[in-house]
């Protein structure tokens, strides 16, 4: 831990680079072990008679509860399942844990728990087990939940962030930045009225069909916290290469857009909810690129870069042509996106 | 839901009989499914190739976060381990989510990291996947946690809430209350001196020999939220019988008598967290509790009653010879100690 930092700072939740140094200097040389080491979105645990289960959790703190497209309770469903996707493994069972505000309205807690339920039967999986604490009024924002989940993975699957290969296309599914825009907006701090929705949903019928198509995709990645951004450059450290990415390329909604604009972010820096990086060979790209677009959720999926040997780090082709480096988000950009 | 309750009081995160309401008409009708529906301490999924695993989650938000005999980091990895060894599953991974409030002191932070490496190391466990999330300041209370854990079930074992029979033994591994009055009396609002220690501990060891000695078992459930009461009264319902209860055979330590006589507590509704209810056939019961007592965390191992086809309920034989029951917890007696 840097030595200027006594307290924990929003930034340290940010997923960008205090949330890795947290990480680094603290967490990981406390339980170090090897399928904790790799810090994927899920743990790959071979169970000894079991084979080989993805094992995931994630706490989920948005603000406000409810947004245009989904809610806290939708978003954690969502959450999990696609941690477990982005391993290549189906989702099966999920444990949801509730830290409840005391006064929150039953009524609220009631149409979370039918988001819930409604994303678990989208995505084909079902809560098992779950907790209920309750915290006095002022030591808790509502409510907050934490989902983890177990899924199985299929023989012949072999994604990990460390497995990018220069030559390696970069493929995403969709337009960037509209979960954490919807989130960003519904808080209504910046009287900025828009239409913009989350993206929020569930990736694991279409991880399915790249899946289906190849099975030599090498990393798969939904871009949360910290945005397309601070993922690739997760993906260029583990797997110690260079990523170049066409500004051009990357789809970013009009509206979305202009909010970026307005408030001054950089859509690349800003969460996705329902967004995958798939980083595979060039020969099966366009196959696989093929088959995403039949997907409802894949409909506007393109290639957006390469992997490449060097430079190393993570770069954006600039309209203009140039190229500049684009690093790990730095401080708190937007707080409690999810 | 009774409809006089509109939002979420602290008695709903009791584990009483309000936790159960909201359990019974919000979550189960909404997430139905076989593996749910069971109300363990953590499911069993049939994990499709992969055969009967146990998985459980929990959330922690205990308060002082340091007390004696342990804290929210030891408390949490104890918590999990005891919720699968409950399941007769052996505790394999665990997952850990941290929602810190900013401006926690790393300070803090660092020594529950070390209070949980070391836990997992006595319970030879490990995390292999995490999550951190940070609030604004005012909007946690410090830090909460939730642990998740999978673990795989021995063939031949099947313990489960609903297999109590009559004639069956009760035994528990030693003093009840310990845990929950060593919390309260950590938050000197009550200026009460005392040297109660939490019981706090993995009691995956125990139930390994437990096990060892007999595969025999009908039940085993750790006594939290609510206490002994409080748990019996799930068993007894789940297994539709009858549980009588001796209560000069339940050990209470004299420090932990007199601090619930000063505050008016009965101690079998107060929360432990390094105690078992062991429900099993008369046969086995002498030579399982034998075994039980060897164990360093079964020393004061003893059978403190008996379940019975009727009354249903669960009945409590005083010391001056009559039977009162022991209902489910009612309303909230001591929040946020675990």
């Amino acid at each position: 831990m840097r030595s200027e930092h006594t307290r924990i700072l929003l930034a340290h939740g940010s997923g960008g680079r205090l949330t890795h140094e947290l990480v680094e200097t603290l967490f990981k040389p406390a339980f170090s072990n090897p399928a904790l080491n790799v810090l994927d979105d899920a743990a790959v645990i071979a169970v000894p008679g079991h084979g080989s289960l993805a094992f995931t959790t994630d706490a989920f703190v948005v603000k406000p509860l409810f947004f245009p497209g989904g809610d806290i309770g939708r978003l954690s469903i969502c959450g999990t399942v696609n941690d477990l996707a982005m391993k290549g493994a189906v989702a099966h069972s999920i444990a949801i844990a509730a830290i409840i505000e005391e006064g929150l309205e039953i009524g609220v807690l009631r149409s979370v728990v039918r988001s819930i339920s409604s994303a678990c039967c989208e995505a084909g999986v079902r809560i098992v087990t779950g907790d209920t604490k309750v915290v006095e009024k002022g030591k808790a924002d509502g409510l907050f939940l934490t989902t983890s989940g177990v899924g199985s993975i299929a023989k012949g699957i072999n994604v990990a962030g460390s497995r990018a290969r220069p030559g390696d296309r970069i493929l995403i599914n969709g337009s960037v930045a509209d979960h954490g825009m919807a989130v960003l907006t519904a808080r209504n701090d910046f009287k900025l009225k828009s239409a913009i929705k989350s993206d929020c949903a569930p990736l694991n019928r279409l991880v399915g069909r790249i899946f289906e198509q190849s099975k030599e995709v090498h990393v798969l990645r939904d871009p949360t916290r910290g945005g397309v951004a601070t993922t690739l450059n997760e993906i260029a450290a583990a797997s110690n290469v260079g990523i170049i990415i066409d500004e051009a390329l990357v789809p970013v909604r009009p509206d979305v857009r202009a909010a970026c604009n307005i408030l001054g972010i950089d859509p690349l820096y800003v969460a996705n909810e329902g967004k995958l990086l798939c980083v595979l060979p060039e020969k099966v790209a366009d196959k696989v690129l093929a088959c995403m677009k039949k997907d409802r959720l894949g409909v506007d999926s393109r290639s957006i870069g390469e992997v490449v040997g060097s430079p190393r780090g993570v770069w954006l082709k600039t309209r203009a042509g140039g190229l500049r480096p684009l690093l790990m988000l730095e401080g708190e950009q937007l707080p409690r996106i999810c």
